[in-house]
């Protein structure tokens, strides 16, 4: 993790200027889509894909030539009160496993053509144990959130914004709670395998740190710095980043989009050029896609995070591109309108 | 269409013999499954297609190198009764934007790099009008079915059986009536897109076919060779022939679905080597679905046939056969299990 130099305020300031969609671009596709040899309509979600594609890329036809998955890996000081089914070491392991290309993540990007970039994050140093103290200090939060700006390089068409970090679904589950309220229950589930007295456990947990926090966070941005991690911060800024350069999103599972959901919680059009590829087995991640207005492309029971989720809809995206630039228009394929 | 010499009863007699699944190779899946570096399930429905690949292909490892898409295309007497919002030419049309390269599914296939044959089938001789007389002739059903037969060639590692007929959802409808049952209403929708007092008459045509038929059919294959037409015969006959072959297959919509729930009105377990790629907003199609006991991959409210939903299905069991090929076992990423 470098070194940049950020304040939460300047990031703040800079939450409530972020560039909408481009119009002209989504009226170039919305009009091609009316012209290509189909029934109006009959591609269903790719149609709005690529209408929403040119929008947020500010470019009409849109491209998919350089998608990137960017994984960001964190450790989490409430990971050693047993909230997860495994080790805090296996954070830093499975940081090698993506390095050696052995993860889901990595078969994922390879049979997509996606780029995949992973981020360790002071892997040595996990975050503070949220239900003692703040996880972050508002220089480390804004620090996270800048590396996590960073990390949205130039070129870059899509994004997905993956993340590694034991004990992230508690962390997770309590920002969730703390930005929209709701029981410690709504918001925590089994996250890597945990059941029984372990997941009664981790449901103490989060509720203890959401009782704690919430009432003394000034704003979303103060929850994320009390109740998230360095990897949440990351994909944050990743999201805000992505915004301000015409980059479209795609968020993955529930430590994904809670991270995400800050934005939203600051500002309910935060979120306007992502998607959030699937619904994950984890329980709480449906009712927060729920709350912020999303809809997922698919619902396969996955729930392994990495960004797993978000590279396979980069498919349904590509899909959506490939129709949209390729298809003849009727005039062109001489294919007779409806009567 | 070539002339191949088959009749119905041998067809029958075939379908009465169909191997099941190989369950070596579906057991050395899921012990490879067990040790892959994941939470176990994580990957959710992505290890199961990636163990059902297995047991259907005969082998592990599972492979995906060679999928192909197959569209069919026919015309139908009923078409002349205005049951599409499109006339009867837009086949032959269709089939020539397809050849050109200029169809959704020709791009679909090209992004998943899938090989795609397509197959007319006397598209200047329309199958009788379901109204007035069987579709098809005993001979004309068995020849359309063992023409879909020969279409599965060998190397092919999975299969998507795609359509296009103009009037197709009409026989699709009547033909789900004719097999399962349930008011005309139940199985009748828009189609490409019909509405009003176009959609009631289209109604009244499947009430009418289904009345007609369904006292005197004798069995499922007499059912199709009086309700269905040239491309749903040879979808029934693919799927036969697959399952001879040891070739999984992915179904498409409603048309591409109800050809092969006539074998599933057959034998329950005709159909365990096919898969429903997506659920379309055709709304007989989830009915259907649910009838035959699927689960479809996704909805992303796609209604085009042409064989495009399951060829964007296979963007999903690449992802399986990637991640259950690809993937590290704990031991050999050095990660620690569960505590």
């Amino acid at each position: 993790m470098d070194e940049p130099v950020a304040n939460l305020d300047e990031i703040r300031a800079l939450s409530g200027h972020l560039p909408g969609p481009d119009l002209e671009a989504g009226s170039l596709a919305a009009t091609r889509q009316a012209q290509l040899t189909k029934p109006a309509g009959a591609l269903g979600r790719l149609e709005e894909l690529a209408i929403w594609l040119a929008a947020w890329q500010a470019r009409h036809p849109p491209r998919l030539d350089h998608p990137r998955t960017l994984v960001f890996a964190g450790n989490h000081g409430v990971a050693a009160r047993g909230v997860s089914a495994y080790p805090a070491a296996v954070t830093a392991q499975m940081v090698q496993n993506f390095i050696a290309g052995g993860a889901a993540v990595n078969q994922l990007c390879r049979v997509f053509d996606v780029g995949l970039k992973v981020y360790e994050m002071n892997l040595d140093t996990p975050t503070a144990d949220i239900v003692d103290a703040p996880a972050m200090s508002e220089a480390e939060c804004a620090k996270a959130m800048a590396y996590g700006m960073m990390a949205v390089e130039p070129g870059i068409d899509v994004l997905a914004l993956g993340e590694m970090g034991i004990g992230n679904t508690t962390a997770a589950a309590a920002l969730c709670g703390g930005l929209f309220g709701g029981d410690a229950e709504l918001w925590t589930g089994p996250g890597t395998g945990v059941a029984g007295t372990a997941l009664e456990a981790k449901r103490r947990v989060v509720g203890e740190a959401i009782a704690r926090h919430r009432p003394a966070a000034r704003d979303p941005f103060d929850m994320l710095r009390r109740l998230g991690g360095l990897e949440l911060a990351a994909i944050a800024g990743a999201v805000m980043a992505a915004r301000l350069g015409r980059v479209p999103v795609v968020l993955d599972g529930f430590a994904s989009t809670a991270a995400a959901a800050v934005l939203y919680a600051a500002d309910p059009h935060a979120l306007d050029h992502c998607v959030v590829g699937h619904v994950s087995a984890e329980p709480g991640h449906r009712r927060l896609i729920e709350r912020i207005g999303q809809r997922p492309l698919f619902d396969l029971g996955m729930r392994l995070g990495e960004g797993s989720g978000a590279t396979l809809a980069f498919a349904v995206l590509k899909a959506a591109t490939a129709c949209h630039n390729g298809m003849a228009t009727f005039d062109e394929a001489r294919v007779s309108g409806p009567r």
